[in-house]
């Protein structure tokens, strides 16, 4: 079975040494990055992988992996990191078919995430009282294809939850986490995970404070650090720089009923 | 709709202070764990999530996460950890619907985490030369409930490849990757993605100089850490020890024809 | 000229694969450990650095260095690691001839290291209101020979100061370091360095406030991590566990008059 | 007893949200950096620690610590950090009255500090076979006004060794320290430490396989990660970015005769 283009797919571009570029399939030259022009027409109905010249060099039209839409995001907030993202999900226990809660939608990376894992059975509420993220975070999963999986809606969960039950994990990417703890107690089936990722350390242990005193259980703080590695020949040394921090994830389980 | 439990069901118990257990859910007393007797028969046809009094103490039964798999696994191999597997599925781009090959099966930990990121349109092909780790592979990967979604297969990948293509990533925990570099050329689709997991840097740097003979490209080499911390009351700060080191992971794209 | 041992002397006992040893060099028999007996009344007289056979092993008989007489010490308290003794040294601008105040004295480990570094030239001012403590300190200290360079003194700096002036560096090793800011504004000559070791970063907070409303500047605060690695012919990669934490390092400029 | 200054005084100048700059104490007014002219002739028999109005803004004139000086340093290579000398000090043994041995010279830095931490009493032999290294290092050593304490020679160490013995440390910051060890086997005293500071873990490696092969013991490598901290008011985190890599720190103790 030959895997072939289809107008309106999302297509992205690699090469060596180049960051990947995803761009749309349409007929027709568009417009791409600043003032380049690129014509894809003739790939549609072509298999995936064909090799496309560019701006002198040659790229290779593939589709996007969940790390490509991550690292070509429309920015409207601090996105979530790659490094993050992963233990979220793995800890969160978000897998195919799962129904999450996610508050706020922020640039909807942690959305595109959540939407990624959940598959197409799955079900995604993401709630944010902002209408710009919203926009954003919607155009976000659209461009990856994963509209129907999520649903966007305008709402301050710290004032009146989601108005939804039976998710088996929220994930919370806001300032004040703890104002949403006992909405997740009721969001939440039994065994459900609560997890919330927070940049500062007074944030974190406010949250903590909360659910010590709530249904929740097992909590648990970490930060995850990701050290890259340059190898080149005879020379094999951690790279020179590092990002040292981006947030603290903490994470619980619903216990009491 | 109430999610309620049925007859050979994996059941996760948990309370507060106590490593999550999983059993089967099975008619009649059952021996688990050294000579404790368990008897589960009336929760059948009981919501998920109802209370289990064990031992003197009260348990919930909850469905387990994959993250309550990995911890009670039944080892037979040393095991990729949760921090490692997590960024191992992002960075392979292993998502519902996904084709993964793998080498080796190991204790199944990995094919485990893979098979719940592929759900239940996903295929994974699992590859071990020694029998009595795939036997133990596939019996953890059977407790999840996830058999028919892995194909496991006896069969020495350096020597012989996967025997199979199309697949969107392989991921490799075998010492000696470096010998399958040319079969995982052929396995993958264009703009696929190789994946290996070492415990020693020599090792790493030897499969980085086949991968730069090879038709991949965009080579990265990285550690994961995880530093958990320690938060009660007035005491905030980073536990006093971590796991310093499990493995590197290093990644690359097919580009090539 | 030939460095020979004399009664009195330290010896510190090395051999491989073995922790250092300090014992005093005596005339006759002494108990060492639990039962062991060891003479070194032979070794008075010879040159440092000769063999003493010793259970059935053969040890060398070297003049201790800071680190032999941080690893061996009476431990009275938590002591500071090496790691965070040296970053301590180095910021805290402890130079042969400099003169510090310390609080609390503690096990004597940083006292011991200060010591160390201000050479026989120098002068450390150690207080602790606690006299166990002190006594402890006072012994680590004397079993190094460097007891005319520390005076231990009974006193609450928190309540007092330390009753003089003229350091260069003050160097805190108390829960409540935000007490001892305006004392330590007057022990210390301009440009001189307040530095304070800290075990949770909620104190670290505590003492950076009272920092910025007192006359320092150019305040930072750093952790230290240390990770030893395992090479062994083709094995080379981090050793798998690390220390993860063991406390904060605050420091500070005195810049108002 | 009154600090006071002193022509040709190195003279530290601070003040808040400014790096430290060193200037020698003359009379008249001097070129500072590009093209600011500063005057500070009428410190001269002044206390130490008075202000200095210069460019809109007021400083502090003080005496440079080790940590000044070192980050001010004219740089003709690549230095070592002051995390790593604060290590590297400790854990070769360096204090007062030592007799330290160094190879390569380099900018001086690692110079600059041992010369330092041996004190008016101590002795650093350093060597380099490149003369413009030599002359850079004399030249920031003589800056700190501890030329005396120092003997520069131009040498190759790894073919010739030092040309002399009775040291309590040998220190080397060169590219192939493997070709030192039998040297420093005879440098040093017995119990004598050998430490050499290496960018890439290969070079490591082969280092800890000539010392396996030699005369000496305890052979340890570890790196040192230095996390800076932000805070501020109610923002506490770990600053975003932070050095990853900049050597490995190996160590051993001579130990047969």
């Amino acid at each position: 079975m030959v895997d072939s283009w289809a107008e309106g797919d999302a297509v992205c571009l690699i090469a060596p040494r180049e960051a990947p570029r995803i761009v749309r399939l349409a007929r027709g030259p568009q417009r791409v990055g600043g003032d380049s022009v690129l014509d894809l027409t003739e790939q549609i109905g072509r298999p995936v992988g064909g090799e496309v010249p560019w701006l002198g060099a040659t790229y290779r039209a593939v589709r996007p992996s969940l790390s490509d839409l991550l690292t070509t995001l429309h920015r409207g907030a601090q996105i979530v990191t790659a490094k993050d993202a992963a233990q979220i999900l793995l800890l969160a226990g978000v897998a195919p078919g799962g129904r999450v809660a996610e508050a706020g939608s922020g640039s909807g990376a942690l959305t595109l995430v959540l939407a990624s894992a959940v598959g197409p059975g799955g079900h995604v509420l993401s709630c944010d009282r902002r209408p710009e993220f919203l926009e954003n975070a919607r155009s976000n999963v659209a461009r990856a294809g994963w509209g129907d999986r999520v649903e966007f809606r305008r709402r301050d969960v710290a004032l009146e939850g989601w108005g939804e039950d039976g998710f088996t994990s929220v994930v919370l990417d806001l300032a004040e986490p703890w104002q949403v703890v006992t909405h997740a107690e009721k969001a939440l089936v039994p065994g459900g995970i609560f997890l919330a990722y927070l940049p500062t350390i007074n944030q974190t242990a406010e949250l903590r404070g909360a659910l010590e005193r709530s249904a929740f259980a097992m909590a648990e703080t970490f930060e995850i650090l990701r050290r890259t590695w340059h190898i080149e020949g005879r020379s094999v040394r951690p790279d020179h720089r590092m990002v040292a921090h981006t947030g603290f994830i903490t994470h619980a389980r619903l216990l009491a009923a």
